[in-house]
């Protein structure tokens, strides 16, 4: 077998995520390992906490890493949560939502949906009426959904669980360092995010938050695995947690200072979310959301000034990635993408669902999320429409962009 | 908050796990990015699968990576083969057996041991006669269990499990790569890995393969999530996997020409596998592991020389990893590893439960494993017991180091 030294081509990832990774964070991890109960990397693990404390914006104590990617970390606080046969209300307003449904059926949960079309948000009082309905347990819902561009508003979401003593779960790995989230403030009991989006790190490594409330829940169904556990322990009453790795009372244990042996902490992940959550914080969370803001901006400028039109609730779209609609005169919409990619380097997002065939989503996400990159893409995407018979103005679309940046 | 660059202190990693990372697989990991669904990372997705069939020595189509560090592995084998309700017979020869048993009964099976000391393996006929007595559907074993140094023999289990009509499943995290493991000679139906131990690479991304048999039984608990569901897709008759993270099926669909989205794989970890994977094939499976037998064949000849006595089977130890009993004389076991660690930059581990306290485990795994780590490590650690009062003669051990490579 000869499978030769790696050596990809170069991109620019202007999908819906993951995006390139920005070059101090692949640099961090190339750094040598060190033991995980070596001195200086659990002080490393207790560092990491305190850094995503700043970019949940919490002060909770419990603020770590899951091993795995995004999911990973959704899958593990709704599996500690969620009671089998407790009930589960999960506004779906995308793809993300029906993952959270899934992941709810599949814990055994009693599951109630609400719904709106692809590219509409709910208003929080839709929100609290079916929470007098149907009286769940929990509340598990998506900040922004890349699949329809949308981001749900919460501000006021968190109290009306904490009125209604409901658990409020938060999916937030599309959205987090790009779009406000403030953990304690909108009171989120627990959120889970993810580094591949504007975190500008790569998949792989979960980081999620939660309060006393989320913990307490957890000490209730608290279980140490044969071989490990202390002479004297006694499990809690609550039912065991169905999942052995996702079992947060045993992540809360390898966390803390008794540093009880759980997984072996996947080291080189936790250098790159070190790294992450590192130069989002010296930017500053509300630095680099104006940035998010403001590129995007100049690309939504741009795309519709070239003669796009772009795609969902224009008050509630994401600040990171936009969907735009397919022109009409394209026959082929993936070929379209196919040259993106191959020809000019860019990668663009394709789309899921109801929305399939009809849009396609373009990301400015993290250390891709600047005007260079923005002027590439519609440039490059203004030429492979135009030669594929789309009725486009290549040239507007670029002073339209160049315009939001003369605004100041 | 002044988190500092990343700059960790120089470590010698001989525990049982993790160990230093192979430096091509570091400098794999600063690769940039490509996107999940780009042509050329798919490519890298199939290679991925090409170079783990090498080295698990079979020929299953369905070897893929599982995002997450070994126990994922291990937990998306067993979540998605055995089903609530049915019989799971689990060997324990240490801590991990107590891992394979815990995982079962979260996921709902009735469970069966049979126990064996620590420090022991199991003859293959006392498993024969356990699957006589209680009939399971599924029998989980460890290969190498760290926490004893043992590694189980397998090369009969396979077929008499087949014979009997059960399901083996094989957790080869510590010995793959170290140890022989023929996953089709013996007829080993799921095996799963890790890349810390002998495939010098981080925690963080499990090997897996499995057979036609486990593929069957996946595809009849076949789920798709909402979503992303094909139009006319019927879910299959078996019980959902618990587990949406962990659903193999979902994962075979993700790793097939069909590319079903279900998390983002984990790029950076990938290429490490990647990595990996090359090196050790490079070398040559059997090379390596004759590297393993000599490297642990000289560590061991230095300690028993020195006059230090070795743990457990001696015919059923593991080739990378040494149990070694704490002399009497030694009062605070963990001074002396805190003294090897910050004083002379080598890691060796501690131990769990009944062996907590009474011996170190020195591991010499993959690019770790070299004579000039075993000499290291042994005049450090002949150095720091005399002068923690042990009656050692550490000249003697590194005479005896030196002796097993002049015999050629």
């Amino acid at each position: 077998m000869n499978i030769k030294e790696l050596d990809p081509s170069p991109r620019l990832l202007m999908g819906p995520g993951p995006v390139d990774v920005y070059p101090r964070v692949l640099r961090a991890m190339s750094t040598p390992m060190l033991g995980q109960f070596d001195p200086e990397f659990t002080g490393h693990m207790n560092e990491v906490m305190a850094l995503y404390r700043g970019i949940f914006s919490t002060a909770n104590h419990w603020t770590i890493l899951v091993d795995g990617t995004a999911r990973a970390g959704i899958e593990c606080c709704m599996a500690s949560i969620i009671e089998p046969g407790q009930k589960v209300l999960v506004p779906v307003m995308g793809r993300f939502g029906h993952l959270l449904k899934e992941i709810a059926t599949r814990i055994g949960a009693e599951i109630v949906t609400i719904e709106t079309e692809w590219g509409q948000v709910f208003d929080p009082d839709e929100i609290e009426r079916a929470i007098r309905q149907h009286r769940p347990d929990v509340v598990a819902t998506v900040q922004g959904d890349t699949s329809t561009t949308m981001c749900q508003p919460l501000d006021r979401l968190g109290r009306i669980c904490r009125e209604h003593d409901v658990i409020l779960y938060v999916d937030a790995t599309a959205s987090i360092a790009g779009n406000r989230l403030l953990t304690d403030e909108w009171m989120l009991d627990a959120v889970s995010a993810g580094l591949q989006k504007c975190l500008s790190g790569p998949p792989g490594i979960s980081p999620i938050t939660f309060n006393e409330r989320v913990a307490r829940i957890v000490e209730g169904r608290k279980h140490i695995e044969g071989g490990i556990r202390p002479e004297g322990f006694v499990a809690a009453n609550g039912p065991m947690i169905r999942s052995n790795y996702f079992d947060l009372g045993m992540l809360m244990d390898y966390w803390s200072p008794k540093r009880l042996n759980h997984h072996t902490e996947a080291t080189t992940m936790l250098w790159a979310a070190r790294e992450c959550a590192r130069i989002v914080l010296e930017e500053g969370l509300d630095n680099g959301i104006a940035r998010h803001v403001r590129t995007s901006k100049a690309l939504r400028a741009g795309l519709e000034a070239m003669g796009l039109k772009l795609f969902g609730d224009a008050t509630h779209r994401m600040t990171n990635v936009t969907g735009v609609w397919i022109p009409a005169e394209i026959a082929d919409a993936d070929a379209v993408r196919s040259e993106m990619l191959l020809d000019f380097g860019i990668e663009i997002g394709t789309s899921f669902g109801p929305l399939h065939g009809k849009i396609w989503r373009i990301g400015t996400m993290g250390h891709v999320c600047r005007k260079a990159n923005v002027m590439r893409c519609l440039a490059s995407l203004g030429m492979v429409l135009a030669r594929n018979g789309a009725k486009v103005d290549p040239r507007a679309g670029i002073d339209a962009a160049y315009g939001v940046y003369a605004d100041g």
